[in-house]
């Protein structure tokens, strides 16, 4: 028995302009590209309004956030002109001193289906999160649109089971991840896939563990820190859709600007959860120690 | 700042042989090829024993749960003689009625160190596992040896990562899976192929996920169903060990006899865990849904 249910998603990935208004035309117009493709998803990278300007800590940035109702009615008007589910990743200001990384999803009419805060938060040196983000504090609450229940989760959270787990239990369709991750350029060729390949492997392994499509943009290009400490990050790329399977099913340069644009088939889940149902199987009465920090 | 303390691991992945005694004789070959090769560890492939007899369902085949204690003696025999931390996985007999899929360890001096009794059962068609054994109630205790604390799961486990979790939680220093996965012949080669890949990708996701080298043992061979229900399994092989960052260090063919030794650095754990602190980021308060069998 197959089962089918087909949509069309558009993953953009693309490099920073010279500034916000430049990036939001450009943006606005592989939407536009891609809707009249016939995407019926379109989703984009990580703080896709910006250069990535956590590769500093600078209190003159949460400025940036300032503008966030404007940046949802901008995002809300693109949406429904393209009549496309979207789903953008923003800098909130909740607070004076009280910030998130904040995807919003509009629905094809502009209306906000949803929002997402992300949750697990990195630092290290060039992504010094935990200095901009307050931890989101909405939990894994898949959202629903005419598309069906998106898993939408951001970058860090890539690396957490747990996230995806939850996502899963909760009834969402698909994983979706906006991510901003790169190579420092003095990295050893080796290490540089190495880590590229984690990345993608560990996303994978979300899709096969829950049997569910997962879908993850990434910027390219490189960036430079304005203070000067480091000598930039180059952004992989590498924005790719896997089914539920883990199966690649496409993937972007680790260098160009791209839309990609996929059929998902939704309803194979269906088909491998059949085969393969992990969630029957789950030892649930055993891990309770999944909310220890360590057993020790 | 590199760390590193190697550790020599032989993978023994076989075909059954013609009977009991003909499989232990080779076994203990390849065991004692792999010591006097250097290997410190030796792991072995599932129910290493015997053919692969949840293929159906038959009460005969508890019989071969009988010998429990005399395997074990055999075993710890073994492990002495070639001065080697051995993985074994048997059939174990608590009771009349209540059987396990049980790890055990030997140390080098053939004392046990500890055994596992897996925790996810599956059960599909040639698989009828939930029929032979009671999952598992030792949880997941990572076994202390001379060569580290080992975290030993066996097959159906490799889905889960809550269980990887886990025994990186309690301070596992590598993941083992002792499995026996195959195809069936009339699947498509395309259906195989995401299969093979899927087994692998998300043990990998689970170094990358907790910081830890995997090393997975997966039989060889086509076993036939002596009910003539099935048209047999096809043990796809392809045993392989992977690095913190999920990194392919070596792997085994589909279809031949191998010992697979490998050094694995078990040091790396400390240097990836530096740039990866994927731990330190849990967002552990929000994890309760975890123990749910699923959040509606």
């Amino acid at each position: 028995m197959k089962h089918h249910s087909t949509l069309k998603v558009a993953l953009v990935q693309q490099a920073i302009g010279k500034n916000k208004k430049d990036t939001l035309k450009k943006t606005t117009q592989m939407i536009e590209k891609a809707s009249n493709q016939g995407a019926q998803l379109v989703v984009l990278q990580e703080l896709h309004q910006d250069r990535y300007f956590c590769i500093n800590e600078n209190t003159a940035n949460f400025d940036l956030a300032s503008d966030f109702e404007e940046d949802v009615k901008f995002w809300s008007h693109v949406a429904k002109e393209h009549k496309v589910v979207l789903v953008t990743s923003l800098f909130e200001k909740r607070s004076a001193g009280l910030y998130h990384n904040t995807a919003v999803v509009f629905e094809k009419d502009g209306s906000v289906a949803g929002k997402y805060r992300k949750m697990h938060i990195p630092d290290d040196p060039g992504f010094y999160e935990k200095f901009y983000f307050t931890p989101g504090d909405l939990g894994y609450e898949p959202i629903s649109t005419s598309v069906g229940k998106l898993g939408l989760l951001v970058c860090w959270d890539q690396w957490y089971p747990e996230a995806a787990r939850l996502m899963a239990l909760k009834g969402a369709e698909m994983l979706i991840y906006p991510t901003a991750i790169g190579w420092f350029d003095e990295d050893a060729e080796d290490e540089k896939k190495r880590q590229c390949d984690a990345w993608e492997t560990v996303q994978r392994g979300h899709a096969i563990a829950n049997g569910l499509p997962v879908i993850s943009v990434n910027r390219v290009g490189k960036e430079m820190d304005d203070f000067g400490h480091l000598d930039g990050i180059r952004f992989w790329g590498n924005s790719f859709v896997a089914g539920p399977q883990g199966e690649i099913i496409v993937r972007a340069s680790h260098d160009k600007e791209e839309i990609l644009l996929v059929d998902v088939d939704l309803k194979r889940c269906e088909d491998v959860r059949r085969i393969w149902p992990f969630l029957r199987d789950r030892r649930i009465e055993t891990y309770k120690g999944l909310t220890k920090r360590f057993i020790d």
